[in-house]
């Protein structure tokens, strides 16, 4: 394929050295595969049976719940190698489609490889800074008896760390693996129907949402039980179990930051080639999207599998890990609260959900099949529609498990009825979620009034569309901060009055039940993660479809598909943010807690009222609009550079346009992966450092002026702050690009002029600025959010 | 001249009725001038003695630190009166200029006639609804005893309600009135020199300047000293003077309730005029700016004077206004807790700081003097080097005042070197303001990295220029942050470590330092705020020169000193906000106080880890997001309403390109002017509405959940967070509205292809973007937050 590309490489500026290295290997097949490969099958299979066999027995000795989660998620994994099985043997379409797919699988992999060589690299540097710091941090007499001392707690928090990281990785690679496989296996499925083209994208899709899922619920329960058995829990002298899910805050910090690192690098990598086609492409030489003549079509097609493929999987991995752990440290900081005496419900009821999770969200993406007969014959049915109709059956069977599973772990003899007001919970937060759903697509749907009105101002010029793009974004913050107060108070409230007290009879549970609606509003989440990766691939399928100049009726069933993958995309992202803001309530609640334990005093205000904790909070919030800015302007930075070089392109190689000469693919592919690569250091740096930075600071400062815990509570506030701007302006951003694109698109069938007219024209640049806004910043605001909150975890020994 | 300009109507469209009625009113005179003017000369002189004789009389029985101010005002009106003189001296020039500068002053009359209508109906509906809630409120038999019982307090409250909201319009007025009549004079002078055209625009500045400073600080001192009389205080049994101050709330409340809407409906007017006027003006007929041919020019012009001068004397009144009573609330509480015996030098300190602000900054004001021979002659100099030497003498002057100042006021015998730690607190702010200046300076100013990046980017295209526009304004965010943060923190502890500690030894002297430092950066808002309304001024001359088709010479006389101006007003935007920032944290404590005296418990916590609290944050910075969004969306859907009128009127009348026809510009003034105010009274419901709503909500809830002050808690924090977000959301908005400005002036400077060029065009695209973040949302936000400081001062009786 690459040699077929290059034939077209004959102008005085092909420069071979400078072509991006990795576009050359084809047959890419990491390490670990190439080992496991090599080792004979009847061994292999026997030393995942021992494997099982270890974890399953370490399970057991922990508590049947672990069994149970195991089990479900070793049934989920066969099902997905079912749904590899079933995707690989699609067909891949003609040659021309396939030889466009090895190319996309190429970059896609080259990149993936020299990004998480250097994320790799970071995250080693990163395990060694946080041993350091654990190894020269002070302990009690106390915790050195119950085995958890300077020694232990530092090797157990960086092997969490990295195991986080690892996973974290591996989620990604999956999200780009079976993403560049699909998407050829679609175009090929969309030339014989419609559904099917569908089926394969959301089965695709279902394979890496349940790998990625399954897999954040049993690192967790892995680690949990490895823990409990090492560290002799519950036994006398040891740790009580109630304190174990504050070991595990390692794991979701090395899942956020590779995900930060993913989702920069790639969100930076998709929108800078797709912003540098569309500005030359589209508004300068007005050929269509995705058209094989602009050199920047295979690096804007790269860029779909790993921004939001690749970063997707990365992102809603440590999601899932943040917030299970964060819910379970609730859990055990409540059941020892109430004495309950046997706690491990509590714990690990996010574990359960999740496993719940992964089965109904199979059953959702197992209800959408095939028709019998060729469905050519039959009226293309919306796929949306059909998409819905799996999520309200999910969304059905969530409901009725999430029961179930609150009835099983959650009933205490202490206070009867807890578990319903828990399970009610639970409904408020598969309500929000709803809602999010339903606001995002109110503001992002051409359907409704708020995008229809920004197409219209697009018609006086590229000014008014600008300005009315942001203003719509920044008012469609409103309604979701209204849903997720009233979620969070509400949920408070149901938790307090479900009759859990403590000691003294005050109330506890407030903060367990918001933990509870999060793990309610999560309780879909693979279901939406498989409609979010439905998009992307969708998206490909369709660039390969026009780059391999389909007929006409084949590229109208993949821009159907694509449309309502742009939607998809959309609606999950509101639903993403929904569940960090809802959770961020927690993660704070939860460095309270570990700071509480740490530094062995009470721990639970944060006094705005004090200049320096007022302070911290204005530096949070700064630092959430200077990442935001610094993922921007990399996005344009990087993007002028492929403008440059496509201009340059098709200056020298006038050819091109009549299809004389084969642009120069790869030289696109190379620019834009060495700068993604170089420019997402920058902001992910920032994030890292801040809080370190400004926790070491404030307590150097605490110390001289004689306020204890100034650093800790500081941090606080800056994680707090970060926090309400974050999800704000992630809401912002996120809603604002996807109007826009939708924008764009609602001129596009035909109205105010339709395509090439000076109001199309305006929409587009309405829809470059969105693209960074919405696939950059906006998704790496919500890692931010959560590795804001596990970055303060891991590091509160520096703040104390 | 208004038929001179409807020559042209003779369009089939023409309908009179349709037109603003206020442009046929030539002579419009506000009633209470009317009333003046009938009066003998002498009757009124001797009036007039009579009340100066009353007002020294109450002053005279308060404390001679309070004649002192009266008398130093009196004398800075004195020279106001000398100012007006002057500058009316100066000739209007040829017939044609003031013809225009005629048109202009009706429409800018005949706007701030309906929209300061609209306003004084909403402040008396809002005093009654106060009279209502302090008639209704509990009080204890202390507060009645002491001469502050119910009624007191509520006619207390709305009588300086009502006060404050009356001068802050009577200061918008002034604005206007001086610019509307400075502007053809400047125009006129720039014929014959720069340096005379640039001093009478900086004359014309700093009498707007120096009645607004001055009015802020006669009306707290007239307030002060007449409650001081009435109520008797200090004598037993009577209210302390410490307490006096808080009943001055109501004032600032006024003034930034009148403020807001004054900035709200004055920005909408202007930016929806110029942004109308250059999207079809600049970018679709090609014509330069204020080209007669435009039909949206007048109201262009017309938005010049209501938005930036009368909106800006309003919105500085209210600044100077808040943040005077702010500092004498925390200097009152200081020295009550310190038991100071004389506590009227801490209390009055504001009064006084802002007495030699008058002062020094007439001196910066003479030291701009017209050279004496011929300006044409000599080479001409830099307008900026010269407002910039007077800055610095006024600078030089305040630091010398205010060491004067804090020794003279701020001496206890107590702790005798409190006054030196103090006079440190408020170089930390004049600090501060020097920082602030330089920083916007270098985001803005196209000699700097920044802008000629963005111009760069701009050559890519509409949406690389804006995404790089965005992001310069969201990195922008980051050094003020930062200089914030450091001079809260160290202007905190200068004061905390002052000597001046409490009955129990503690330090109390923190956050009274924190306020003299905003004085310090305060110390010389008359002359930033003249140098601000140059800006506007400078502007509309350009606008009648250019309409009035001088030759080119006159033109580049005003050019220079247009482009001067736009510097000066960002600079000063960034003065402002920095000055808010630091103020917010005073209003913050004293509103805190408030709640405290009014609730007789302490109440000196915020803790955000209340789920309600918590809440009540994330409100309060969705507050400021969706208030920017409606106050740009009123701005884009009014600049549609004017590009679809102005399209209309270049195709019915094609003769308007050849001068053959002339635009109906009073169409345009009209359609402007209802509109902005329609869309005024959207965002400011929301500013007014939400913390009220919000804080007697949780007033409720916290009443039926038995959390006691939760409603003034959740409003507290919506207050905090409201003010970072808004401190943010307003550098963002300013700096990247400047940028954009500057980068295309850059451009037209002839780099990147100049005038013209498809790179010029992105950059009008930015600047039009830009146009309503720093003219409308982002000077409104400064408002916004002052107003949600005083809001909840004043309504905080609904909270508990």
């Amino acid at each position: 394929m690459d040699d077929d590309l290059e034939d077209g490489n004959v102008g005085p500026y092909q420069d071979k050295t400078r072509t991006f290295p990795s576009m050359r290997s084809k047959s890419y097949t990491p390490l670990i595969f190439q080992i496991l490969m090599r080792i004979n099958a009847r061994v292999l299979f026997l030393l995942l049976l021992i494997c099982f066999g270890a974890v399953f027995y370490v399970g057991a000795s922990t508590s049947p719940i672990i069994v149970f989660v195991f089990s479900i998620c070793i049934i989920s994994f066969l099902f997905s190698i079912y749904l590899t099985k079933w995707v690989l043997a699609k067909d891949e379409g003609p040659p021309e489609m396939a030889q466009i797919a090895d190319a996309i699988r190429d970059g896609a992999e080259g990149f993936f490889r020299t990004q998480y060589g250097t994320i790799s690299k970071m995250a080693l540097l990163l395990s060694l800074l946080i041993l350091g710091i654990y190894l020269f941090r002070n302990t009690t007499p106390q915790q050195e008896s119950s085995g958890l001392g300077r020694s232990t707690s530092a090797y157990i928090t960086v092997a969490s760390f990295l195991l986080g990281a690892l996973c974290s990785g591996v989620a990604g690679y999956v999200g780009m693996w079976v993403s560049v496989r699909a998407n050829v296996r679609v175009s090929s499925a969309a030339r014989r129907s419609a559904r099917e083209a569908l089926q394969v994208a959301v089965r695709a899709g279902g394979l890496s949402a349940i790998v990625v899922v399954g897999m954040a619920v049993v690192g967790v329960a892995i680690l949990y039980s490895t823990f409990y058995v090492l560290l002799d829990v519950d036994s006398p002298g040891s740790m009580k179990v109630t304190d174990l899910p504050l070991l595990l805050v390692g794991y979701g910090f090395g899942a956020s930051f590779v995900a930060l690192f993913a989702q920069l690098g790639g969100g930076i990598y998709t929108k800078a080639a797709d912003v540098g086609a569309d500005l030359v492409g589209k508004v300068e030489q007005g050929i269509p999207e995705d058209d094989p003549r602009n050199p920047a079509v295979i690096a804007d097609l790269v860029g779909d599998n790993v921004g939001d493929c690749a970063a997707r999987g990365a992102d809603l991995f440590e999601s899932i890990a943040a917030e299970i752990i964060s819910a379970m440290i609730l859990g055990g900081t409540m059941a020892q609260q109430c004495k309950i005496e046997d706690p491990s419900g509590f714990i690990l009821f996010p574990l359960v959900v999740h496993s719940f999770d992964l089965v109904i969200s199979s059953v959702g993406i197992l209800s959408i099949r095939s028709q019998r007969e060729s469905a050519a014959k039959v009226p293309v049915e919306d796929p949306m529609a059909i998409l819905q109709k799996g999520y309200s059956i999910t969304i059905f069977l969530a409901i009725i498990t999430f029961g179930l599973s609150t009835r099983w772990l959650l009933y205490t003899e202490k206070a009867p009825s807890a578990w319903l007001n828990f399970a009610l919970c639970g409904l408020v937060g598969i309500i929000t979620a709803y809602a999010f759903v339903w606001i995002t697509k109110y503001y992002t749907d051409y359907k409704h009034e708020p995008v229809r009105n920004l197409a219209l101002s697009s018609s006086t010029g590229h000014g008014t569309n600008i300005i009315a793009g942001v203003s719509l974004g920044l008012e469609s913050t409103a309604l979701p901060v209204l849903v997720i107060s009233a979620s969070i108070i509400s949920a408070f409230w149901l938790g307090r009055t479900s009759g859990l007290v403590d000691e003294s009879g005050n109330p506890t549970g407030g903060l367990f039940g918001t933990a509870v609606a999060t793990m309610g509003m999560l309780s879909t989440a693979a279901y939406v993660l498989t409609m979010d990766m439905f998009g992307p691939i969708a998206d490909n399928a369709g660039g390969i479809v026009e780059m391999s100049q389909q007929p006409e009726s084949v590229r109208e069933i993949t821009d159907l598909l694509d449309a309502v993958g742009n939607t998809t995309k959309a609606t999950t992202k509101g639903f993403a943010i929904g569940s960090a803001a809802l959770a961020s309530f927690l993660l704070f609640s939860a460095y309270m807690d570990e700071v509480a334990s740490f530094a062995h005093t009470p721990f639970n205000q944060v006094d705005i009222a004090i200049p320096e904790v007022f302070v911290g909070g204005l530096l949070g919030s700064m630092l959430i609009f200077l990442f935001s800015a610094w993922a921007c302007a990399a996005v344009g930075r990087t993007a002028q550079e492929v403008v440059n070089e496509v201009r340059r392109q098709f200056i020298e190689r006038p050819g091109i346009m009549d299809y004389k000469e084969k642009p120069d693919y790869g030289r696109c592919v190379a620019i834009v992966a060495s700068a993604s690569l170089r420019e997402m250091i920058k902001p992910g740096a920032l994030a890292i450092i801040t809080p370190i930075v400004v926790g070491f600071l404030f307590k150097l400062l605490g110390h001289f002026t004689g306020q204890p815990l100034l650093g800790a509570k500081v941090v606080a506030s800056l994680l707090m702050f970060a926090t309400v701007s974050g999800i704000l302006m992630a809401l912002f951003l996120n809603t604002s690009g996807g109007a826009w694109d939708n924008a764009k698109k609602y001129i596009e069938t035909g109205v105010l002029g339709g395509k090439g007219s000076d109001c199309h024209k305006a929409a587009i640049t309405g829809d470059t600025v969105g693209d960074p806004f919405k696939d950059t910043a906006g998704p790496s605001l919500h890692v931010l959010i959560k590795l804001l909150a596990t970055i303060t975890l891991v590091m509160a020994p520096i703040f104390l």
